[in-house]
Parts: C-alpha cells; structure tokens; sequence
C-alpha cells in the first residue's frame, strides 16, 4: 500500500490531498519537524533528502511534489486528476507545479529556511531575506492572479493536480505579510477548496493531536 | 514549427539539447540578457514571466525547463528520451528535474541572482548569499553523486531528459566555486555529454556570434 510521509503545515499537504480526491488506499506517517524526525538516521535512510513529501510505493519511494502529483494522477486516471492523453495540455499542467514548486514555494521559504543559502549566524543577512518574502511572494501570486490562473480551478473547468498544490502555499501567503483578499481568484479558490470534503478530511488528519 | 527562446548560458541549454537529441523541426530565437530583451514588453507579451526557456507551440506557450523536458519527450516518443509508459520511472525521471530545478538551480542563483530574495541595494546580504553557495551546490551535487545518479547516465542504462538538464546545471558548478573533479560521476557525465554530437551543435549555435 501507498505510504506517505508528510509533516504539518509543509507542501506535503499537496499530495496528501492528492492521494484522497484519487480515492487511493493509502497510510500516512507523520514527522514532528520539531524534533527533528526528517533529520533522524531511520528517515534519512529512507529518503537521504531529509525533507517531506515522501512517498513510499510497492517499488521504491518518490520524492519532490511535482513527481508524486503526476504519480497520483497516472496511477489513479479514474479520478481524472490531470490531462494525460494530451502533451500540451499536460505540459501546462506540469508548468504550473513547477513554477509553484521552484519560485513560489522558494520565496516563501526565505522567511523560514533562510539558513538554506545563508550562514545561519549572519542575522543581518537572515533579517534581510525575511524582509523582501512579502514583496517576492506577493509577486507571485500577482502573476498567478493575472496570467496563469483559469477559472473556475487552475486549469479552467477541469479539478486538477495543480489545485491541491496551489491551495497548499496560498495557505502561506498570510504569515507571509500578503493579504490573499489582493487576489481574489486566489482568495475565492482557498475558500473553494477548504469547502471540499477531501481537503476537510485531510486537514483534520493532519492536525489531530498526534497519539 | 515549435520555437525555443533562449539566453546563452542559461538553463534553456537543456531544452535546446532535448530538441536536438529528439530530432525535432524547430527554430530558436536568443535574447540577450545584457540588454535585458527578456523584460522588453514584445517578450513579456508572449512569456509575462521574463525568463527563459519559453517553447512556442502551435497550441501556445510553454515555460518551465522540467514541464517543457517531458512536453518533447512526448512529442517525439520515438526518440526515447522519457520512460512514458511506466508512471514510477517516468516519476524517477521528474522527481530528479525537479530536485535540479527547485534546490540546484535555486543554490546557484543565489551568486548571481540574489537580488530575488533581497533588496538590490542591500551588499552585505548579497555577499553573504555569494559566500554560501559553493555550500549549498557541493551539498546538491554531491546528494545527487550518492544517491540519484545511477549510470552511465543519471537513470542507468538509458539516456533521457535528465541528462541535458543535469549536464547544464553541472557545467556552472566550477563557477559556483566547486571543483566537479570531487564528484566522480557527474564529472564523467560532463566530459561523456560534452562529446555527444547533439550537444555540439547546440553549444556551438548557442556560443556563435550574434549576426
């Protein structure tokens, strides 16, 4: 069976929604990023990233967002979760993950991992990052707004791999210093899918004490 | 006819490479950076993002190395260049460009583009982006050294659309301050790609003369 491991409050949220619109069976094994689990040797053994998502499947583990969407959606195409008969429009598909993936999620996280590309005792530096995450973030979501947003989902008419993933960073926006009520496709497509059974199942999962 | 906007020296080299490996009819259009052509309004009505690689297609646009990677992959089946029948490998393959795309990428940008993340005007910042990122690349290359290269090429035996977009983010690693010598296996794949006649003629029409 499908196996996720996932923190809360990370992008694995994406494809934990995933793998419920797919109507998948699969478990779920929480990491407590506090303590450090994604950093622990059992982890690491098993994906040596140290980062979350990871899914383990019945022939090895996959890693990094945009794999494991497309994964889903190939593995599962009953649950129509993304255009795969057409290269084009997969390919759109695919560039929207990307974007949010290497330029959305990358800005966001120089609030919080600004360690990543700096000295962590530079504070001056670490300060700086965190400064221009409002502006960078904001920006991004200001493109997504104007040119690559569809309606009434991501794609237009169709609910696709891209929406869980874009419902897990605008998630961000607000502790970012962006207020997602500037962007109102945005704003309007969070309360959409915070509706949604699926995310609401998914949710309650990921934030139940952990016992 | 499919055609690729490009910049010398840029990631779109593995977009052009993939063209060529897939024996596809395309022309190619360079802008120059120094003159900032990417953020001239013609552009930026065609790609709003001000980047390269943008692929033109009769159906639109493309943007985003690893979507545009698979995108011919698909278009040229019979070149092989992508698992596309197996959704775990064809996952392999994108969880590997979207490690190069959203971490390796990101690494180096940080010498050159670190205005992304704070203000221009702010030097002390920037320096302490630059001084970090032979860091954070060696980390990268060297993960991907221990634990993603497979051999001879990044998925084993058969060449895909990794290997264009591993060979262009290795070939700035020197200049990130990273002796490639360290990393035994994608300095083979450098020097095996770099022989590669396809890889020749991109690089040659990529490096020649504007005129």
């Amino acid at each position: 069976m499908l196996k996720l491991f996932y923190a809360t409050g990370t992008c694995a949220l994406a494809s934990h929604i995933a793998l419920e619109d797919a109507g998948a069976e699969y478990e779920t094994v929480r990491l407590d990023f506090r303590s450090n689990d994604q950093r622990k040797p059992e982890y690491l053994a098993l994906n040596p990233k140290g980062r979350v998502p990871a899914l383990v499947t019945d022939r090895g583990i996959l890693t990094e967002t945009p794999a494991i969407l497309v994964f889903i959606a190939q593995t599962f195409p009953e649950a129509h979760l993304a255009p795969l008969d057409d290269a084009f429009a997969l390919a759109q598909v695919q560039a929207f993950n990307s974007y949010l993936c290497s330029t959305v999620h990358v800005a966001h996280a120089h609030r919080v991992r600004g360690y990543r590309w700096v000295d962590a005792d530079d504070a001056a530096a670490i300060v700086a990052m965190q400064k221009k995450v409002p502006q960078s973030v904001a920006e991004c979501f200001d493109l997504i707004e104007r040119e690559m947003f569809a309606g009434p989902w991501v794609m237009g008419t169709s609910y696709t791999i891209c929406d869980p993933y874009l419902f897990t960073l605008a998630r961000w926006m607000e502790a970012d210093g962006v207020e997602s009520s500037h962007f109102s496709k945005v704003h309007d497509h969070l309360r959409r899918m915070s509706e949604r059974p699926a995310v609401k199942r998914v949710l309650a999962q990921e934030t139940a004490l952990a016992g």
